[in-house]
C-alpha cells in the first residue's frame, strides 16, 4: 500500500476540499470548487488555522490529495473537565475508495486526540451512511447516541 | 411561570453544574461536586471562559441555578465557511423538570446560534433518553444522524 500522509490543509487545498464536498451525494449543499478563492470560504479557512483547538487536514498520496477531515478540541466540566476530540467532514476522494484511507485517517484522528489527552473521540453519521455506520463501529466506536441537526 | 435568565457560568457555579451531572442517571461518570475546588475543573473552566467559541451557560430562577449547557461555534468549509453551533452537556436540576426550562434552555441556544450567523445547531442525545428525543423534535430538530463515541 503507498504510503499515505496526513498534513495540516493550506489555503492553496480548498478546491480539493470544497471539490470532494460538492460530490457527495448524501449533503445538499451550495458549495462549488471554482469558487474556492471567495472571501466566504478563506475567512473560514483563516479562523479554523488561527485557532489552536481548531484543525483542517488533508490526507495525501505521492503528493496528492485524497481525502479530508477535521477535528475540534473542546473541553468540558464533565469528566473532571475532560478534553473531547469531535470529527467533522470526513472526505475521501471516489477514485481511491476501498484503499483503507479514512480507516488510516481516524487512526490518526485517534492518536491525535490521545496526545492531547482527550477522553472521548466523537462524531456523527448521516443515517443514509449505512457502509460508514460499519466502519466507525469496526474501528470501536460505539453508536450510543441519536444526531440531531437543525438548520437556521 | 417565573421569570427564567440565562448567564455564563461563573467559577462558583461548578458545585451546581458537577452535581447535576452527578445525578445524571444515563452516564456513567467520575464527577463529584465535593471536588468542585479542584485543580482538574478550574483549569477546565479557564480555558472555557477565555475561549469566545465555548460558552458555559446556567439557567436560572429568582438568582437559583436550576440548569446548564455548554454551546461551542466551529467553522467547517462546507456551506461557503459556515458555523455551527453544538450544544452540549444539557441538564436541569430534577425538582425543576416539567417546567418548560429545557425547552427556553434551547429556544435561547437557537437565538444565540443565529446571532452568530450560524447555519445550522447540532447536538447528540443518548439513545437510552426517549423523552428527550420526542422533546428535540418538537423544537424543529431532526434525527437525522447516527451519534459516535469512543472512549479512549
Amino acid at each position: 500500500m503507498p504510503v499515505l500522509s496526513i498534513r495540516d490543509a493550506t489555503r492553496s487545498d480548498l478546491c480539493f476540499i470544497i471539490g470532494l464536498i460538492a460530490h457527495d451525494t448524501v449533503l445538499d449543499l451550495i458549495d462549488d470548487p471554482a469558487q474556492a478563492d471567495g472571501d466566504d470560504y478563506a475567512a473560514a479557512f483563516q479562523a479554523i488555522d488561527s485557532d489552536p483547538n481548531q484543525h483542517l487536514l488533508v490526507a495525501e498520496i505521492d503528493c496528492t490529495p485524497v481525502g479530508t477531515f477535521q477535528l475540534t478540541f473542546t473541553l468540558g466540566i464533565f469528566r473532571r473537565g475532560a478534553w473531547r476530540c469531535t470529527i467533522e467532514g470526513v472526505h475521501v476522494s471516489s477514485e481511491h475508495r476501498n484503499k483503507r484511507i479514512g480507516e488510516a485517517m481516524m487512526v490518526w484522528a485517534i492518536e491525535r486526540a490521545r496526545e492531547r489527552r482527550c477522553s472521548m473521540v466523537q462524531l456523527t453519521s448521516n443515517k443514509k451512511r449505512t457502509d460508514a455506520h460499519r466502519f466507525y463501529e469496526r474501528l470501536g466506536f460505539s453508536r450510543s447516541h441519536e444526531g440531531f441537526k437543525l438548520y437556521i
